[in-house]
């Protein structure tokens, strides 16, 4: 997989992409992620890449024509399956849309900052604007972060055990049941004697019936009711 | 405002709390960002901070000890308005949380990894549970920058324009309209008529029926339909 990243600060999204799981993903070469400065297309002798909003109102906007200079230049090398704005507005995003999302071979993401971009951008390039939930960051740069990291975590090899993604939250509408690992009591703490009792088919059953009440408490929506 | 995070990751957070707008808010001394590294509070010989879950199952769960002796070192310095867990089966956040968030002194921030923390830590400590959306990340990490990042911004001296926070997306349950900027035409496609009018009474109006239809297209259930 290949994901291009445009932003006016990539360098924002450094350290997430040098630690971890996604450090190795990338050095696995499972993974090629790109950082593209939109100020490398700037326009006019003042190298503008924003301006103000036609119609007045607080917040610059990002101009048409460096965005689509870079996505046009971009597009021209390769065939993107998908050309994603971060944006507040966008499609809630959710793990069915990571699961799409990560069996994609060319994924391009655009960063908003300031006040968004130019609508055009939108109309002329754009296939599908994700919102990562409903609250406002400082730019998508973070949004992307985690765009990224939802998708590239689901490729084959990036997980060390692959049951592990397998197990998560919400792959299977519920939320996980409760853990617990050592000590057996902590501070008059005890685990559950369930898992402790070595009888596999019933600790999968409380662990069913957990996740089914914690999910029924917490999130019913997830179950459809 | 002051922001604790303990993290088995803290180097993934680097960045994004070293750019643009958060880096200018720790440096004028708006917010104060502290990263804690739980292997410190690592047990034994092994310097163990994970271990296996009871019960069986992929993935380690991060052990009660380390966390609960970390989590008690930092409370004895001073009180916490909310110690949150970031974690996908919690509250999911928005920009109502974000906004409560926003007016408290002191936030200590768990970043899970692996498969989660012990449910000992959340019943010993943990005040709030957020999840910033319905998909699994690498780690609470990311998790935590996106929460940092949501309140840090509200903050009053944060944002160059104050007003620009008040007419984000969700701060009125509304999405925001289209917006632009120059030039009036850019192959072929043009602004918005009335956006160039110098009305303002009819741009605001405007703007007003284009985020409604937006939102209604797009997100009926923020207009409570």
């Amino acid at each position: 997989m290949r994901i291009d990243i445009i932003s006016v600060l990539p360098e924002l999204m450094v350290s997430p992409f040098q630690t971890s799981i996604l450090k190795r993903a990338v050095e696995k070469g499972l993974v090629e992620v790109n950082f593209h400065q939109l100020r490398d297309w700037s326009i006019g002798k003042h190298k503008q890449i924003d301006d103000e909003p036609y119609g007045g109102g607080a917040g610059m906007v990002m101009m048409v024509e460096p965005l689509d200079k870079c996505i046009s230049e971009l597009k021209s090398a390769r065939n993107y399956d998908e050309i994603i704005y971060l944006t507040p507005d966008g499609k809630t995003l959710n793990q069915k849309t990571a699961n799409t999302l990560s069996i994609q071979e060319n994924l391009l993401f655009i960063c908003g900052h300031y006040k968004g971009i130019d609508q055009r951008v939108r109309d002329l390039h754009v296939t599908l604007e994700i919102s990562i939930g409903d609250f406002v960051l400082t730019g998508g740069e973070l949004a992307a972060c985690v765009l990224a990291d939802s998708i590239i975590r689901l490729l084959p090899g990036v997980l060390n055990d692959e049951q592990s993604a397998l197990t998560d939250s919400f792959q299977d509408d519920l939320l996980s049941p409760p853990i617990f690992t050592r000590p057996k009591i902590y501070k008059n703490l005890e685990v559950p004697e369930i898992l402790l009792s070595g009888d596999t088919a019933k600790i999968e059953d409380w662990k069913y019936e957990e996740a089914l009440r914690i999910t029924e408490e917490r999130r019913p929506d997830l179950l459809g009711n």
